[in-house]
């Protein structure tokens, strides 16, 4: 089984060129995963994925250690055998999915206990067992739990969170060498599995930078940054996410968690970062939310109802190619599933489509170009959005 | 264009294997049409439902009229291109939602008068304009307006019902013809356009045979049989669809609606049947009901949930190769569209397979063979629903 390894391939600025080797398989970064949370990427199937080019999907822990169950994963061989996907996969910890969704939840130094959404009954997530869930299902990149702040949350609060966050991630990683140098009666459906520390800090950038040198510390296979897009000015985020971006080690990638706008995946780029996952073009696919190459476009609109031209000219996605805006608005307003899987074949192709240009700008050093170029575009974007 | 032709190829004992010529294509009968309501076979996009073999697929009249409203769908060139399918397509008359879905109907000789179940507004529909709508549409086979019957009903009920039903048919005719030979101020956007008639009479032959008599007299290019699948025993209808096909010509196509399982396919193809639409393969898919070469199976039983079979060892679609029960039924326990993706491609893919395999019983006079053995599994099959 290919171990996991990352090779840093060309850089442009300080946007990066690389590979990422799994055990299942290659992904060029930057990359953006589409958010499969319960083990389908929502309207699509796994072929429709694959055809749009996305060489990684992201899986939510807290909603399959909930439903099937990460055991029942387990005994059907692990995650991608369970889902029938056989191309790499990155599982979350669960923590923000605890803080977001779950009800009655109490943190505190072990864990977090909280009751499920979906049946009440009470849970218990642990840095350790966020590790051996992450182990069951069996995904190429696991990430630690980390705590998961508010914004705005206060300088102090904010430290207090983070050191937290620290010393979960130290117990992450202890568990996870425990598992790989012993069975320790825990299943491990995926031997390569690596291992993401989380910097966190809020927007304080010595808390970011305190943070990172601790997680780096702990020598990680990568690193992401979390707890941003949560409402802070973007300006504020570009600015943290350079700032610690430059802190993480040359040879890791770096993932950016949660985020975001097509505008956002560039800046990051920019900014250093190899990684992205949102749920904004699978999400805003399903409300009728689309995003082209001339701006975002409410197909709800009733300027589109006899309106024949396809959403994007410049896309040559299946619902570019097949259909008009017309025809999805009246599937949208008719309540027609098929809206939904049009919609997002076409969102998610202008998300990857995206990443593709921005690799190959960065491969011909003309990242910088493409940049200004986006920004005129995402300009106009936010004035018709 | 090509006009609309019929051409019966071969027969076996009553069972016919022939060929629909439409402006879009050839179909291949005994048939199958998937139900395309709103203008998509829900869940699924045209070239899944291409790939899965379907020659023809129906909309309904009542719900395009209603929204987007067939001027609309007109002005972009008829349904064809506003929907983005060039095969052909039979629409119905808009009739049977009129008694099913609309509100305050009240059905005078003129016509129908209701409420739509959308939005409330006022609307009429008679023979006239439901030929003139599909004429805007511009399907392929356009189907009569036509009184339904609910049942039970008395044979006086019956009786009044099928010569309004006659009487209905006649305008209908008429008004095509007039479209046909001047422009009229009516929209057409499909030349090529056959109109079938539709056989009334309930469960009472002799008010069949009047009623197959009198529509055939008006020489429409194929007939429909209407009313049946409406809570009658299976015997009863099975005995009127083989009365009733028999008393129709050997060189126009027959059409039974609105039927039926995988069994009464086959009952009726053997009573000299070409053609079928029914939305169970499709609604039920969405349910969670799958149909199999092994019996019904309804993926929300618990006895799936770690159950790595495909859901029908004999089957080749999409989803028996890619996919397990387990997965399946975790796909639809957790709300995930996907599910009704897959599972309807698995249950049209039956359907279709089983039209395949019944032309091919026919082409080699094997046809009785063949239901004998389908009728051993659709036992098992209603053992175990």
């Amino acid at each position: 089984m290919q171990p996991f390894a990352f090779k840093l391939k060309h850089t442009d600025g300080a946007a990066r060129l690389g590979e990422l080797r799994t055990p299942h398989g290659l992904v060029e970064t930057p990359a953006f995963m589409p958010v499969g949370t319960q083990g389908a990427v929502k309207a699509l199937r796994h072929e429709d994925v694959e055809r749009l080019g996305a060489q990684i999907i992201l899986g939510n822990t807290y909603h399959l250690f909930l439903r099937p169950g990460d055991e029942l994963i387990a005994r059907r061989g692990g995650l991608h055998k369970f889902i029938g996907w056989d191309r790499p996969i990155l599982t979350d910890s669960g923590g923000y999915q605890v803080f977001s969704l779950a009800a009655r939840r109490v943190i505190k130094e072990d864990g977090a206990r909280f009751q499920s959404h979906l049946d009440g009954s009470p849970r218990m997530l642990t840095p350790e067992a966020a590790v051996d869930i992450q182990a069951r299902l069996g995904s190429d990149i696991a990430m630690v739990l980390d705590e998961c702040l508010a914004y705005p949350a206060t300088r102090d609060a904010a430290a207090e969170s983070m050191h937290r966050s620290i010393r979960w991630a130290r117990r992450s990683r202890d568990q996870l060498i425990r598992l790989r140098t012993s069975s320790a009666g825990a299943i491990v459906t995926n031997t390569g599995q690596a291992q993401f520390g989380i910097v966190q800090g809020g927007v304080f950038k010595d808390l970011r930078g305190e943070s990172a040198d601790a997680t780096v510390a702990l020598e990680f296979e990568g690193y992401a940054i979390g707890g941003l897009s949560v409402g802070e000015p973007i300006d504020m985020m570009y600015s943290v996410v350079g700032d610690t971006a430059r802190r993480l080690p040359d040879d890791r990638p770096r993932y950016l968690m949660g985020t975001g706008t097509p505008g956002d995946l560039v800046e990051c780029v920019a900014r250093g970062i190899d990684m992205f996952d949102c749920v904004l073009p699978t999400r805003n696919a399903r409300n009728g939310q689309l995003f082209t190459s001339e701006g975002r476009l409410n197909i709800k609109n009733a300027r589109y109802a006899e309106d024949d031209r396809p959403l994007d000219e410049r896309c040559s996605c299946y619902t570019c190619l097949h259909h008009s805006r017309a025809y999805l608005r009246h599937l949208y307003m008719a309540g027609e599933m098929t809206a939904g899987t049009l919609n997002t074949l076409h969102n998610l192709s202008y998300y990857l489509d995206t990443m593709k240009r921005i690799r190959e700008a960065i491969l011909f050093n003309a990242f910088e170009k493409f940049r200004l170029e986006f920004q005129r575009t995402a300009d106009r974007l936010s004035l018709e959005s």
